[in-house]
């Protein structure tokens, strides 16, 4: 029996693009700072991977800075030096929303006191007259407030009013962080239109390898302190020979998530066929963020007196991949964190996040299968 | 014209077991730290790697730590923070030698007034006696020291005589971190034998893929204090989601390079034949180390008045790759760091290392065609 799977938030399959991107690059396998034949070969791949990553988010080419993946980009962007050319800047508060990966809570380089917490109402979002009265409070005599809220949110695809929120940050004369992992490939992204500073991608959240990632800045003029430092590499910005093939391969998903945009018409309606399903089986279901803007490829459930873990094995054992919150350290079970935030406690929830290769058969079949599950518990 | 490759040392080829590996893991694309059925195999592929990456070093599988390659492993180890357990530990002050890769010299998290740089002789090496003078006047009162002396040199193949460095800095009750990324494949390294606390390698310095490294304890007892936080994979040690398949490919490369050693004997053979060419057609030639133990791929050579970018460049143009100096940022030419820590200044050198697919005929090739450039310069 064919596996589904629904955990495309968590990781996705590669784009025959980037499959075909991988292979091609075993043969390109030279150093890109090497200056003979085969490092200036390598050298173009990464200039082609550059500008193709670029394309997605409508960025300069020279503002991305490739590292391993969003977490090494979070870590870096998430610092309170700031470099304006050679000027440091400095950033004496971090901000970050409730329901932010642990990429972003884990803080960087920030010192615990210097890092607080911006809430999120009932379904998920950080409401602009919020974030507003916090930086309102903040002080500038210190050091400039830099602020990191996710676009869309990897356990229920709520998608934050980014514009707005920027235009406050803005205000503040503060820094804006955008971490776009889960919204980039799966939404039009122009990075010129939401006035963020800095935008973060991960390749295998859109079709990519794991291992590979970037922070985009929307400006080139200030940019963050090197994390990893040695060769200069990146402009000196991310040390380390670069990951080729991997960053080619990124480069050529970047350009087949671009061209599948138009998909997520198509999955919204999935989507949308799946909680229909869904509320018919179980009419007492909680969908998280239902009334909130989403991602069209996630749904988030929770379904009352059944555990999301009990859930989870039962669809595995029919060859059904869905998630119980998100995949971070080792199947580790415990509540959701972005729930909590939302203002329910010790709830855990399945979430199914789909992708290009998932059809309608696959949702029937995970109905059919949440059915029986749901008979069996009765 | 097939070209030659002689720039193992900048990177390598990918084996053919860690292509295959690539491949295979393509349809294993789950995230290991996913519950169901996908996560679970991709977990699988990540444990196979750890212990096939353990077995070429002879370490626990268990005190590997993946990272995004030895630039990033360095930085993680280069810190004033470690930890016994959950006690911290600190280490007050960095010594590493004057002919250290960039990402040992970048210092890491140390401020550069805690660190002291260890001059090496003539042949490149950190003589015992200059090490344990230095360490006589640390300071043990603010900290203990953390030392870090590479393996064998990326430019010279100089192969430091480690074991009784270390034992002098466990003497003075300082960590050691051993540079491996250039030793291990190329020569059987068990870390059980030479005493270093942590040992950095590079996957595609030994026919893995770029984007993938590792620093490995040789206890388990003593860790850095994390440099990119997040989910907490690795065990809390390095988060952000495992570069599957890269890992998987590493994995595969360390046990073809494993199964490879004794091709290291033919290898110091042809470097043999390659030197003794070289001086017959150059006599007033400097192979740099030459008297000292090196790795058995490598020859570094200054020919008088004639500049090592222009022997690189003239070799390119008839299909062979050669090094001038390493490659680390963008083809950036400068003199050798190295050859100045070894009293040569402002001098310039290329490099030659060799590996697997390196035959006779090859070398027989870069001889023909060393000659015809030396005739042209007459």
């Amino acid at each position: 029996m064919k596996r589904i799977y629904l955990d495309y938030n968590a990781t996705t399959p590669l784009t025959d693009g980037a499959k075909a991107a991988l292979v091609t690059a075993f043969d390109s396998f030279g150093n890109p700072s090497s200056v003979h034949s085969e490092g200036r070969a390598a050298k173009a791949l990464m200039q082609r991977a550059r500008r193709q990553v670029a394309a997605l988010v409508n960025a300069d080419p020279e503002n991305i800075v490739f590292t391993s993946g969003a977490t090494e980009a979070a870590a870096t962007l998430l610092t309170p030096d700031y470099f304006m050319g050679r000027t440091p800047l400095a950033l004496s508060h971090l901000y970050f929303s409730a329901t932010e990966h642990p990429c972003i809570t884990a803080k960087g380089r920030f010192p615990a006191e210097k890092c607080s917490v911006i809430p999120v109402d009932g379904n998920g979002f950080v409401q602009p007259v919020v974030l507003q009265d916090i930086l309102a409070r903040h002080d500038k005599a210190k050091g400039l407030p830099l602020v990191a809220i996710q676009y869309a949110n990897h356990e229920t695809g709520v998608i934050q009013p980014i514009a707005e929120l920027a235009a406050i940050v803005r205000q503040a004369g503060g820094l804006f962080i955008v971490d776009s992992v889960q919204y980039a490939g799966r939404k039009k992204l122009d990075i010129t239109q939401n006035c963020g500073d800095f935008f973060i991608l991960s390749a295998h959240k859109l079709g990519g390898p794991k291992g590979a990632g970037a922070f985009i800045a929307a400006g080139g003029l200030v940019m963050p302190g090197a994390l990893i430092t040695g060769g200069g590499q990146e402009r000196g910005l991310r040390s380390g020979t670069q990951a080729l093939p991997l960053i080619a391969a990124f480069g050529a998903a970047a350009a087949d998530a671009q061209a599948n945009l138009p998909d997520s018409e198509r999955l919204a309606g999935l989507r949308n066929d799946i909680e229909a399903g869904i509320r018919k089986i179980a009419p007492d279901v909680l969908i998280h963020g239902e009334a909130a803007p989403r991602l069209p490829n996630t749904s988030y459930f929770t379904v009352p007196d059944i555990p999301a873990e009990t859930l989870q094995i039962a669809f595995d054992l029919e060859g059904i991949a869905v998630s119980a919150g998100s995949a971070c350290s080792s199947g580790k079970v415990s509540a959701s964190p972005v729930l909590k935030a939302m203002g329910l406690e010790n709830q855990g929830a399945v979430r199914l996040s789909s992708g290009w290769n998932t059809q309608s058969a696959d949702i029937e079949r995970f109905l059919t299968v949440f059915k029986n599950i749901m008979m069996r518990k009765k």
